[in-house]
Protein backbone atom coordinates (compact mmCIF):
# COMPACT_ATOMS: atom_id res chain seq x y z
CA UNK A 1 0.00 0.00 0.00
CA UNK A 2 1.77 3.41 -0.71
CA UNK A 3 1.77 6.36 1.08
CA UNK A 4 0.29 9.45 -0.74
CA UNK A 5 2.63 12.43 0.02
CA UNK A 6 -0.17 15.59 0.85
CA UNK A 7 1.57 18.28 -0.73
CA UNK A 8 -1.65 20.48 0.12
CA UNK A 9 -1.40 19.37 4.00
CA UNK A 10 2.27 19.82 3.85
CA UNK A 11 2.15 23.77 2.55
CA UNK A 12 -0.85 24.01 5.33
CA UNK A 13 1.83 22.92 8.31
CA UNK A 14 4.58 25.10 6.78
CA UNK A 15 2.28 27.93 6.26
CA UNK A 16 1.07 27.83 9.80
CA UNK A 17 5.16 27.50 11.24
CA UNK A 18 5.46 30.94 8.88
CA UNK A 19 2.73 32.24 10.53
CA UNK A 20 4.11 31.38 13.79
CA UNK A 21 7.27 33.06 13.22
CA UNK A 22 5.87 36.23 11.32
CA UNK A 23 3.87 37.05 15.04
CA UNK A 24 7.37 36.42 16.78
CA UNK A 25 8.68 39.09 14.32
CA UNK A 26 6.22 41.24 15.18
CA UNK A 27 6.18 40.64 18.69
CA UNK A 28 10.09 41.49 18.93
CA UNK A 29 9.37 44.97 17.34
CA UNK A 30 10.39 43.94 13.87
CA UNK A 31 7.96 44.89 10.56
CA UNK A 32 6.00 42.63 8.35
CA UNK A 33 7.85 40.56 5.76
CA UNK A 34 7.06 42.23 2.15
CA UNK A 35 6.83 40.48 -1.06
CA UNK A 36 5.99 42.30 -4.01
CA UNK A 37 4.52 40.80 -7.42
CA UNK A 38 4.65 42.28 -10.76
CA UNK A 39 2.39 40.82 -13.48
CA UNK A 40 2.18 41.91 -16.74
CA UNK A 41 -0.71 41.86 -19.16
CA UNK A 42 -3.89 39.08 -18.40
CA UNK A 43 -3.05 35.88 -19.08
CA UNK A 44 -5.07 33.63 -17.28
CA UNK A 45 -3.06 31.38 -15.36
CA UNK A 46 -0.76 33.96 -14.55
CA UNK A 47 -3.68 35.64 -12.97
CA UNK A 48 -4.68 32.94 -10.97
CA UNK A 49 -1.10 32.17 -9.43
CA UNK A 50 -0.43 35.69 -8.53
CA UNK A 51 -3.84 36.00 -6.87
CA UNK A 52 -3.03 32.40 -4.90
CA UNK A 53 0.55 34.08 -4.28
CA UNK A 54 -0.64 37.45 -2.71
CA UNK A 55 -3.62 35.12 -0.86
CA UNK A 56 -1.17 33.13 0.88
CA UNK A 57 0.81 36.01 2.15
CA UNK A 58 -2.34 37.34 3.71
CA UNK A 59 -2.87 33.78 5.06
CA UNK A 60 0.90 33.79 6.49
CA UNK A 61 0.78 37.38 7.76
CA UNK A 62 3.54 39.06 5.27
CA UNK A 63 2.62 42.38 3.55
CA UNK A 64 2.44 42.16 -0.55
CA UNK A 65 2.10 44.38 -3.39
CA UNK A 66 0.54 43.68 -6.40
CA UNK A 67 2.09 45.86 -9.51
CA UNK A 68 -0.58 45.07 -12.39
CA UNK A 69 0.95 46.54 -15.77
CA UNK A 70 -0.50 46.30 -19.32
CA UNK A 71 1.00 44.03 -22.12
CA UNK A 72 1.78 47.31 -23.65
CA UNK A 73 4.78 48.30 -21.18
CA UNK A 74 8.15 48.06 -22.96
CA UNK A 75 10.76 46.59 -21.90
CA UNK A 76 12.77 49.78 -20.28
CA UNK A 77 9.64 51.04 -18.08
CA UNK A 78 9.56 47.40 -16.77
CA UNK A 79 13.33 47.30 -16.11
CA UNK A 80 12.61 51.03 -14.37
CA UNK A 81 10.08 49.46 -11.96
CA UNK A 82 12.12 46.51 -10.62
CA UNK A 83 14.74 49.17 -9.94
CA UNK A 84 12.00 51.03 -7.85
CA UNK A 85 11.50 47.75 -5.86
CA UNK A 86 15.51 46.98 -5.63
CA UNK A 87 15.65 50.82 -4.10
CA UNK A 88 12.76 50.61 -1.85
CA UNK A 89 13.78 49.22 1.56
CA UNK A 90 10.41 47.88 2.85
CA UNK A 91 10.01 45.50 0.18
CA UNK A 92 11.93 42.44 1.15
CA UNK A 93 11.72 40.22 -1.77
CA UNK A 94 9.62 40.54 -5.62
CA UNK A 95 9.12 38.82 -8.53
CA UNK A 96 8.16 39.11 -12.12
CA UNK A 97 5.59 36.79 -13.39
CA UNK A 98 6.08 34.95 -16.13
CA UNK A 99 5.75 34.16 -19.16
CA UNK A 100 6.21 38.03 -20.27
CA UNK A 101 5.37 39.28 -23.43
CA UNK A 102 7.11 38.63 -26.63
CA UNK A 103 8.80 42.12 -27.00
CA UNK A 104 10.48 41.86 -23.34
CA UNK A 105 13.28 39.88 -22.48
CA UNK A 106 12.69 37.39 -19.51
CA UNK A 107 16.33 36.70 -19.08
CA UNK A 108 17.21 40.83 -19.17
CA UNK A 109 14.12 40.76 -16.31
CA UNK A 110 15.28 38.43 -14.57
CA UNK A 111 19.06 39.37 -14.15
CA UNK A 112 17.84 43.14 -13.25
CA UNK A 113 17.07 41.47 -10.01
CA UNK A 114 18.99 42.49 -7.35
CA UNK A 115 19.71 39.28 -6.69
CA UNK A 116 19.27 39.37 -2.55
CA UNK A 117 15.92 40.30 -3.04
CA UNK A 118 15.11 37.61 -5.80
CA UNK A 119 13.20 35.34 -4.01
CA UNK A 120 11.99 33.50 -6.95
CA UNK A 121 15.35 32.23 -7.18
CA UNK A 122 16.07 32.37 -10.80
CA UNK A 123 18.81 35.40 -10.93
CA UNK A 124 22.26 33.53 -12.50
CA UNK A 125 24.09 33.93 -8.86
CA UNK A 126 21.19 32.06 -7.03
CA UNK A 127 21.12 29.45 -9.48
CA UNK A 128 25.01 29.72 -9.46
CA UNK A 129 25.47 29.57 -5.43
CA UNK A 130 22.60 26.46 -5.24
CA UNK A 131 25.27 24.65 -7.56
CA UNK A 132 28.12 25.20 -5.73
CA UNK A 133 25.98 24.31 -2.49
CA UNK A 134 25.96 28.12 -1.12
CA UNK A 135 23.33 29.38 0.80
CA UNK A 136 20.98 30.93 -1.93
CA UNK A 137 17.40 31.36 -3.06
CA UNK A 138 16.24 27.83 -3.96
CA UNK A 139 13.67 28.64 -6.87
CA UNK A 140 10.14 27.36 -5.63
CA UNK A 141 9.43 24.22 -6.87
CA UNK A 142 12.82 22.27 -6.89
CA UNK A 143 12.60 23.72 -3.21
CA UNK A 144 8.79 22.47 -2.59
CA UNK A 145 10.07 19.05 -3.88
CA UNK A 146 13.18 19.20 -1.23
CA UNK A 147 10.53 19.70 1.98
CA UNK A 148 8.08 16.90 0.38
CA UNK A 149 10.85 14.52 0.75
CA UNK A 150 12.39 15.94 4.03
CA UNK A 151 8.71 16.09 6.10
CA UNK A 152 8.16 12.43 4.72
CA UNK A 153 11.29 11.39 5.94
CA UNK A 154 11.69 9.44 2.74
CA UNK A 155 15.99 8.35 2.65
CA UNK A 156 17.75 9.86 -0.38
CA UNK A 157 21.45 9.01 0.36
CA UNK A 158 22.86 6.30 -2.13
CA UNK A 159 19.32 6.01 -3.76
CA UNK A 160 19.16 6.14 -7.44
CA UNK A 161 17.27 9.00 -8.32
CA UNK A 162 16.19 9.42 -11.62
CA UNK A 163 14.99 12.93 -12.67
CA UNK A 164 13.04 13.15 -16.07
CA UNK A 165 13.02 16.52 -17.80
CA UNK A 166 16.10 19.25 -18.08
CA UNK A 167 14.57 22.39 -17.64
CA UNK A 168 16.39 25.71 -15.96
CA UNK A 169 13.14 25.65 -13.46
CA UNK A 170 13.19 22.52 -12.27
CA UNK A 171 14.60 19.47 -13.96
CA UNK A 172 18.60 21.14 -13.92
CA UNK A 173 18.00 22.39 -10.54
CA UNK A 174 16.43 19.30 -8.48
CA UNK A 175 18.79 17.27 -9.79
CA UNK A 176 21.45 19.78 -8.31
CA UNK A 177 19.84 19.69 -5.03
CA UNK A 178 19.88 15.71 -4.99
CA UNK A 179 23.05 15.28 -6.08
CA UNK A 180 24.79 17.48 -3.08
CA UNK A 181 26.05 16.68 0.11
CA UNK A 182 22.84 17.22 2.06
CA UNK A 183 19.57 15.80 3.18
CA UNK A 184 17.62 15.38 1.46
CA UNK A 185 20.57 14.77 -0.95
CA UNK A 186 23.40 12.72 -1.50
CA UNK A 187 21.73 10.85 -4.19
CA UNK A 188 23.13 9.17 -7.43
CA UNK A 189 21.37 10.93 -9.89
CA UNK A 190 20.56 10.88 -13.66
CA UNK A 191 18.64 13.43 -16.29
CA UNK A 192 16.83 12.05 -18.46
CA UNK A 193 15.72 14.26 -21.79
CA UNK A 194 14.22 14.14 -25.01
CA UNK A 195 17.30 12.44 -26.69
CA UNK A 196 17.44 10.23 -24.12
CA UNK A 197 17.72 6.52 -25.21
CA UNK A 198 16.20 3.28 -23.02
CA UNK A 199 14.23 5.24 -20.68
CA UNK A 200 12.22 2.88 -19.62
CA UNK A 201 15.49 0.62 -18.21
CA UNK A 202 17.30 3.71 -16.56
CA UNK A 203 13.65 4.27 -15.04
CA UNK A 204 13.21 0.84 -13.72
CA UNK A 205 17.01 1.52 -11.79
CA UNK A 206 15.38 4.02 -10.05
CA UNK A 207 14.77 4.57 -6.22
CA UNK A 208 12.93 7.74 -6.81
CA UNK A 209 11.38 9.53 -9.66
CA UNK A 210 10.96 13.07 -10.35
CA UNK A 211 8.93 13.60 -13.70
CA UNK A 212 9.17 16.82 -14.51
CA UNK A 213 8.68 16.81 -18.58
CA UNK A 214 5.28 17.96 -18.83
CA UNK A 215 3.92 15.29 -20.95
CA UNK A 216 0.26 14.19 -19.66
CA UNK A 217 0.64 10.67 -17.96
CA UNK A 218 4.07 9.98 -19.42
CA UNK A 219 4.92 7.98 -16.67
CA UNK A 220 3.51 4.15 -16.95
CA UNK A 221 3.63 1.13 -14.82
CA UNK A 222 6.20 -0.65 -16.37
CA UNK A 223 8.69 2.02 -16.30
CA UNK A 224 8.52 1.94 -12.25
CA UNK A 225 9.88 -0.29 -9.93
CA UNK A 226 8.22 -1.89 -7.07
CA UNK A 227 8.80 0.12 -3.82
CA UNK A 228 9.78 3.42 -5.83
CA UNK A 229 9.07 7.04 -4.78
CA UNK A 230 7.57 9.34 -7.60
CA UNK A 231 6.58 13.03 -7.34
CA UNK A 232 4.96 14.31 -10.03
CA UNK A 233 5.99 17.72 -11.41
CA UNK A 234 3.46 17.98 -14.67
CA UNK A 235 0.70 20.40 -14.31
CA UNK A 236 -0.41 20.39 -18.31
CA UNK A 237 -3.91 21.96 -18.55
CA UNK A 238 -6.75 19.51 -20.17
CA UNK A 239 -9.54 20.68 -21.91
CA UNK A 240 -12.48 19.09 -19.32
CA UNK A 241 -16.31 19.77 -19.74
CA UNK A 242 -17.22 18.50 -16.61
CA UNK A 243 -15.65 21.32 -15.02
CA UNK A 244 -16.08 25.05 -14.04
CA UNK A 245 -12.72 26.41 -15.43
CA UNK A 246 -13.42 23.70 -18.40
CA UNK A 247 -9.97 21.68 -17.64
CA UNK A 248 -8.23 20.05 -15.26
CA UNK A 249 -4.52 19.60 -13.93
CA UNK A 250 -2.97 16.61 -15.51
CA UNK A 251 0.45 15.31 -14.64
CA UNK A 252 3.16 13.11 -15.69
CA UNK A 253 2.17 10.25 -14.29
CA UNK A 254 -0.26 7.87 -15.22
CA UNK A 255 -1.61 8.05 -11.43
CA UNK A 256 -4.16 5.06 -11.19
CA UNK A 257 -1.44 2.19 -12.47
CA UNK A 258 1.76 4.02 -10.97
CA UNK A 259 0.91 4.56 -8.07
CA UNK A 260 0.29 1.17 -6.61
CA UNK A 261 3.22 -0.27 -7.44
CA UNK A 262 5.22 2.96 -5.28
CA UNK A 263 5.83 3.35 -1.50
CA UNK A 264 5.57 7.16 -2.00
CA UNK A 265 3.63 9.56 -4.51
CA UNK A 266 2.60 12.81 -4.98
CA UNK A 267 -1.10 13.34 -6.49
CA UNK A 268 -2.01 16.01 -9.70
CA UNK A 269 -3.49 18.48 -8.34
CA UNK A 270 -2.18 18.60 -4.58
CA UNK A 271 0.96 17.47 -4.29
CA UNK A 272 4.13 19.20 -5.70
CA UNK A 273 1.57 22.54 -6.75
CA UNK A 274 0.76 23.47 -3.19
CA UNK A 275 4.55 23.67 -2.44
CA UNK A 276 5.91 26.09 -4.66
CA UNK A 277 4.02 29.01 -3.32
CA UNK A 278 5.01 27.90 0.01
CA UNK A 279 8.85 27.63 -1.03
CA UNK A 280 8.45 31.34 -1.96
CA UNK A 281 6.59 32.16 1.23
CA UNK A 282 10.05 30.73 3.14
CA UNK A 283 12.44 33.08 0.29
CA UNK A 284 10.73 35.59 1.89
CA UNK A 285 11.17 35.03 5.18
CA UNK A 286 14.49 34.50 4.81
CA UNK A 287 14.47 37.65 2.89
CA UNK A 288 13.24 39.75 5.60
CA UNK A 289 15.27 38.02 8.08
CA UNK A 290 18.55 38.63 6.18
CA UNK A 291 19.58 34.71 6.65
CA UNK A 292 20.83 34.57 2.85
CA UNK A 293 22.89 38.07 1.89
CA UNK B 1 42.10 -0.83 -31.15
CA UNK B 2 41.65 2.54 -29.20
CA UNK B 3 42.57 6.28 -29.77
CA UNK B 4 44.24 7.64 -27.51
CA UNK B 5 43.07 11.33 -27.33
CA UNK B 6 46.39 13.68 -27.36
CA UNK B 7 45.57 16.22 -25.07
CA UNK B 8 48.74 17.94 -25.67
CA UNK B 9 48.57 17.76 -29.35
CA UNK B 10 44.95 19.46 -29.07
CA UNK B 11 46.37 22.20 -26.78
CA UNK B 12 49.11 23.06 -29.35
CA UNK B 13 46.83 22.98 -31.98
CA UNK B 14 44.45 25.55 -29.98
CA UNK B 15 47.24 27.77 -28.76
CA UNK B 16 48.28 28.17 -32.43
CA UNK B 17 44.18 29.23 -33.43
CA UNK B 18 44.73 31.69 -30.35
CA UNK B 19 47.98 32.81 -31.57
CA UNK B 20 46.77 33.33 -35.32
CA UNK B 21 43.81 35.24 -33.82
CA UNK B 22 46.26 37.43 -31.70
CA UNK B 23 47.91 38.40 -34.62
CA UNK B 24 44.94 39.79 -36.51
CA UNK B 25 43.54 41.72 -33.68
CA UNK B 26 47.35 43.23 -33.44
CA UNK B 27 46.84 44.22 -37.20
CA UNK B 28 43.47 45.22 -36.41
CA UNK B 29 45.03 47.64 -34.71
CA UNK B 30 43.76 46.32 -31.32
CA UNK B 31 45.75 45.59 -27.99
CA UNK B 32 47.02 42.56 -27.02
CA UNK B 33 44.42 40.44 -24.74
CA UNK B 34 46.02 40.31 -20.67
CA UNK B 35 45.67 38.05 -17.90
CA UNK B 36 47.02 38.79 -14.72
CA UNK B 37 47.55 35.94 -12.17
CA UNK B 38 47.43 36.93 -8.30
CA UNK B 39 49.79 34.09 -6.70
CA UNK B 40 49.82 34.02 -2.57
CA UNK B 41 52.69 32.31 -0.49
CA UNK B 42 54.89 29.69 -2.01
CA UNK B 43 53.12 26.40 -2.76
CA UNK B 44 55.22 24.20 -4.87
CA UNK B 45 51.97 23.21 -7.53
CA UNK B 46 51.09 26.61 -7.52
CA UNK B 47 54.09 28.18 -8.55
CA UNK B 48 54.48 25.42 -11.25
CA UNK B 49 51.34 26.15 -12.83
CA UNK B 50 51.11 30.12 -12.45
CA UNK B 51 54.60 29.52 -14.51
CA UNK B 52 53.16 27.40 -17.02
CA UNK B 53 50.05 29.57 -17.29
CA UNK B 54 52.71 33.14 -18.24
CA UNK B 55 54.33 31.25 -20.54
CA UNK B 56 51.65 29.87 -22.26
CA UNK B 57 50.17 33.56 -22.63
CA UNK B 58 53.71 34.48 -24.13
CA UNK B 59 53.44 31.44 -26.58
CA UNK B 60 49.77 33.01 -28.04
CA UNK B 61 51.12 36.71 -27.81
CA UNK B 62 49.30 37.75 -24.69
CA UNK B 63 49.91 40.40 -22.16
CA UNK B 64 50.69 38.73 -18.64
CA UNK B 65 51.29 40.23 -15.32
CA UNK B 66 52.26 38.06 -12.70
CA UNK B 67 51.04 39.76 -8.96
CA UNK B 68 52.76 37.49 -6.09
CA UNK B 69 52.39 38.39 -2.67
CA UNK B 70 54.04 36.26 0.68
CA UNK B 71 51.32 34.81 2.89
CA UNK B 72 51.14 37.02 5.01
CA UNK B 73 48.53 38.64 3.11
CA UNK B 74 45.68 39.69 4.96
CA UNK B 75 42.14 39.10 3.38
CA UNK B 76 41.42 42.64 2.98
CA UNK B 77 44.64 43.16 1.01
CA UNK B 78 44.21 40.45 -1.08
CA UNK B 79 40.09 41.84 -1.67
CA UNK B 80 41.79 45.40 -2.00
CA UNK B 81 44.21 43.92 -4.96
CA UNK B 82 41.19 42.29 -6.42
CA UNK B 83 39.37 45.69 -6.92
CA UNK B 84 42.25 46.85 -8.70
CA UNK B 85 42.56 44.26 -11.24
CA UNK B 86 39.12 45.16 -11.58
CA UNK B 87 39.06 48.65 -12.08
CA UNK B 88 42.25 48.15 -14.13
CA UNK B 89 41.22 48.82 -18.10
CA UNK B 90 43.92 47.09 -19.27
CA UNK B 91 43.79 44.14 -17.81
CA UNK B 92 41.05 41.65 -19.76
CA UNK B 93 40.73 38.98 -17.26
CA UNK B 94 42.36 37.83 -14.15
CA UNK B 95 42.80 34.52 -11.67
CA UNK B 96 43.82 33.95 -8.12
CA UNK B 97 45.60 30.87 -8.10
CA UNK B 98 44.52 28.58 -5.11
CA UNK B 99 44.65 27.17 -3.06
CA UNK B 100 44.99 30.37 -0.39
CA UNK B 101 46.49 30.86 3.03
CA UNK B 102 43.53 29.01 6.12
CA UNK B 103 43.24 32.65 6.93
CA UNK B 104 41.92 33.69 3.78
CA UNK B 105 38.22 32.81 2.34
CA UNK B 106 38.53 31.40 -1.07
CA UNK B 107 34.75 31.86 -1.40
CA UNK B 108 35.05 35.76 -0.13
CA UNK B 109 38.01 35.94 -3.08
CA UNK B 110 35.94 34.18 -5.72
CA UNK B 111 33.15 36.44 -5.60
CA UNK B 112 35.12 39.69 -5.22
CA UNK B 113 36.68 38.85 -8.85
CA UNK B 114 34.15 40.86 -11.50
CA UNK B 115 32.71 38.16 -12.77
CA UNK B 116 33.23 39.64 -16.73
CA UNK B 117 37.03 39.32 -15.88
CA UNK B 118 36.50 36.20 -14.11
CA UNK B 119 38.48 33.71 -16.60
CA UNK B 120 38.79 30.63 -14.64
CA UNK B 121 34.63 30.94 -14.47
CA UNK B 122 34.62 29.98 -10.76
CA UNK B 123 32.27 33.42 -10.13
CA UNK B 124 28.73 32.16 -9.50
CA UNK B 125 27.61 34.02 -11.63
CA UNK B 126 29.20 32.21 -14.77
CA UNK B 127 28.47 28.62 -12.62
CA UNK B 128 24.65 29.90 -12.88
CA UNK B 129 24.64 31.46 -16.31
CA UNK B 130 26.87 27.83 -17.38
CA UNK B 131 23.46 25.60 -15.38
CA UNK B 132 20.85 27.99 -17.29
CA UNK B 133 22.84 27.51 -20.43
CA UNK B 134 23.83 31.32 -21.18
CA UNK B 135 26.99 32.72 -22.50
CA UNK B 136 29.62 32.45 -19.97
CA UNK B 137 32.94 31.57 -19.07
CA UNK B 138 33.25 27.64 -18.46
CA UNK B 139 35.82 26.66 -15.79
CA UNK B 140 39.04 25.26 -16.98
CA UNK B 141 38.63 21.76 -16.71
CA UNK B 142 35.16 21.08 -18.06
CA UNK B 143 35.67 23.02 -20.69
CA UNK B 144 38.97 21.29 -21.78
CA UNK B 145 36.75 18.10 -21.84
CA UNK B 146 34.89 19.70 -23.75
CA UNK B 147 37.46 20.94 -26.50
CA UNK B 148 38.58 17.04 -26.46
CA UNK B 149 35.03 15.41 -27.63
CA UNK B 150 34.60 18.37 -29.86
CA UNK B 151 38.04 17.50 -31.66
CA UNK B 152 37.82 14.18 -31.56
CA UNK B 153 34.31 13.94 -33.10
CA UNK B 154 33.23 12.01 -30.29
CA UNK B 155 29.01 11.14 -30.21
CA UNK B 156 27.67 12.70 -26.92
CA UNK B 157 24.28 12.77 -28.05
CA UNK B 158 21.87 10.34 -26.14
CA UNK B 159 24.99 8.47 -24.78
CA UNK B 160 25.24 7.20 -21.08
CA UNK B 161 27.63 9.71 -19.31
CA UNK B 162 28.32 8.94 -15.86
CA UNK B 163 30.77 11.39 -14.05
CA UNK B 164 32.40 10.08 -11.36
CA UNK B 165 32.67 13.09 -8.64
CA UNK B 166 30.92 15.85 -7.83
CA UNK B 167 33.60 18.48 -7.20
CA UNK B 168 32.31 22.56 -8.09
CA UNK B 169 34.82 22.25 -10.35
CA UNK B 170 34.61 19.50 -12.22
CA UNK B 171 32.39 17.03 -11.36
CA UNK B 172 29.24 19.16 -10.94
CA UNK B 173 30.34 21.75 -13.67
CA UNK B 174 30.93 18.64 -16.45
CA UNK B 175 27.80 16.86 -16.10
CA UNK B 176 25.51 20.23 -16.75
CA UNK B 177 27.68 20.52 -19.99
CA UNK B 178 27.45 17.05 -20.81
CA UNK B 179 23.42 17.42 -20.06
CA UNK B 180 23.05 20.52 -21.83
CA UNK B 181 21.04 20.44 -25.24
CA UNK B 182 24.50 21.29 -27.39
CA UNK B 183 27.34 19.31 -28.62
CA UNK B 184 29.21 18.12 -26.77
CA UNK B 185 26.05 17.49 -24.59
CA UNK B 186 22.75 16.03 -25.14
CA UNK B 187 24.22 12.90 -22.93
CA UNK B 188 22.00 10.79 -20.38
CA UNK B 189 24.40 11.83 -16.99
CA UNK B 190 24.74 10.28 -14.23
CA UNK B 191 26.83 11.68 -11.10
CA UNK B 192 28.12 9.52 -9.28
CA UNK B 193 30.20 9.78 -5.68
CA UNK B 194 31.01 8.59 -2.52
CA UNK B 195 27.35 7.76 -1.62
CA UNK B 196 27.09 5.70 -4.49
CA UNK B 197 26.12 2.19 -4.31
CA UNK B 198 26.76 -0.32 -7.43
CA UNK B 199 28.76 2.16 -8.81
CA UNK B 200 30.50 -0.68 -11.07
CA UNK B 201 26.67 -1.38 -12.50
CA UNK B 202 26.42 1.83 -13.11
CA UNK B 203 29.95 2.61 -15.12
CA UNK B 204 29.33 -0.36 -17.41
CA UNK B 205 26.33 1.12 -18.96
CA UNK B 206 28.32 3.94 -20.06
CA UNK B 207 29.26 4.96 -22.98
CA UNK B 208 31.40 8.11 -21.64
CA UNK B 209 33.33 8.03 -18.11
CA UNK B 210 34.22 11.16 -16.76
CA UNK B 211 36.51 9.81 -13.94
CA UNK B 212 37.57 12.82 -11.70
CA UNK B 213 37.73 11.78 -8.16
CA UNK B 214 41.15 12.07 -7.17
CA UNK B 215 41.94 8.25 -6.63
CA UNK B 216 44.64 6.33 -7.93
CA UNK B 217 44.15 4.12 -10.51
CA UNK B 218 40.26 3.56 -9.15
CA UNK B 219 38.92 2.85 -12.68
CA UNK B 220 39.09 -0.68 -13.24
CA UNK B 221 38.73 -3.02 -16.59
CA UNK B 222 35.79 -4.33 -15.13
CA UNK B 223 34.32 -1.48 -14.75
CA UNK B 224 34.66 -0.17 -17.83
CA UNK B 225 31.71 -1.61 -20.99
CA UNK B 226 33.61 -2.18 -24.53
CA UNK B 227 33.96 0.32 -27.17
CA UNK B 228 33.55 2.69 -23.93
CA UNK B 229 35.20 6.71 -24.14
CA UNK B 230 37.04 6.95 -20.64
CA UNK B 231 38.06 10.54 -19.96
CA UNK B 232 40.83 10.85 -16.83
CA UNK B 233 40.88 13.60 -14.98
CA UNK B 234 42.72 12.47 -12.07
CA UNK B 235 46.28 14.06 -11.17
CA UNK B 236 47.13 12.79 -7.82
CA UNK B 237 51.17 12.86 -6.96
CA UNK B 238 52.35 9.67 -6.33
CA UNK B 239 55.98 9.56 -4.89
CA UNK B 240 58.25 8.20 -7.11
CA UNK B 241 62.02 8.27 -6.54
CA UNK B 242 62.96 7.55 -10.50
CA UNK B 243 61.82 11.25 -11.22
CA UNK B 244 63.97 14.04 -10.82
CA UNK B 245 60.50 15.65 -9.20
CA UNK B 246 60.26 12.90 -6.72
CA UNK B 247 56.62 12.33 -7.86
CA UNK B 248 54.82 11.02 -10.61
CA UNK B 249 51.27 11.90 -11.66
CA UNK B 250 48.77 9.62 -11.25
CA UNK B 251 45.04 9.44 -13.43
CA UNK B 252 41.91 8.19 -11.69
CA UNK B 253 42.07 5.20 -14.21
CA UNK B 254 44.22 2.26 -14.87
CA UNK B 255 44.97 2.75 -17.65
CA UNK B 256 47.01 -0.20 -18.92
CA UNK B 257 44.07 -2.52 -18.22
CA UNK B 258 41.24 0.28 -19.75
CA UNK B 259 42.42 1.07 -22.27
CA UNK B 260 42.07 -1.74 -24.32
CA UNK B 261 38.27 -2.08 -23.56
CA UNK B 262 37.93 1.92 -24.81
CA UNK B 263 37.21 3.45 -28.00
CA UNK B 264 38.82 6.45 -26.85
CA UNK B 265 40.61 7.26 -23.69
CA UNK B 266 42.51 9.92 -22.56
CA UNK B 267 46.25 9.46 -20.50
CA UNK B 268 47.39 10.97 -17.40
CA UNK B 269 49.78 13.27 -18.09
CA UNK B 270 49.18 14.45 -21.68
CA UNK B 271 45.20 13.84 -21.79
CA UNK B 272 43.05 16.64 -19.66
CA UNK B 273 46.06 18.18 -18.14
CA UNK B 274 47.07 20.09 -20.79
CA UNK B 275 43.77 21.68 -21.87
CA UNK B 276 43.48 23.43 -18.85
CA UNK B 277 45.59 26.25 -19.49
CA UNK B 278 44.15 25.88 -23.58
CA UNK B 279 41.02 27.21 -21.41
CA UNK B 280 42.11 29.82 -19.54
CA UNK B 281 43.54 31.44 -22.68
CA UNK B 282 40.25 30.85 -24.72
CA UNK B 283 38.04 32.36 -22.22
CA UNK B 284 41.31 35.72 -22.04
CA UNK B 285 40.74 35.75 -25.30
CA UNK B 286 36.54 35.88 -25.36
CA UNK B 287 37.00 38.70 -22.47
CA UNK B 288 39.52 40.78 -24.46
CA UNK B 289 36.85 40.55 -27.31
CA UNK B 290 33.98 41.05 -24.92
CA UNK B 291 31.73 38.29 -26.77
CA UNK B 292 30.32 37.03 -23.49
CA UNK B 293 29.80 40.49 -21.42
Amino acid sequence: MYTLIDGKAIADQVKAEIAEEVKHMLAEGKKRPHLAVIIVGHDGGSETYVAHKVKSCEQVGFTSTRLAFEDTITEAELLAEIDKLNADPDVDGFIVQLPLPRHISEQKVIEAIDYRKDVDGFHPINVGRMAIGLPCYVSATPSGIMELLKRYHIETSGKRCVVIGRSNIVGKPVASLMMQKAYPGDATVTVCHSRTKDLKDICLQADIIIAALGKPEFLTADMVKEGATVIDVGTTRVPDASKKSGFRLCGDVKFAEVAPKCAYITPVPGGVGPMTIVSLLKNTLLAAKGEIY
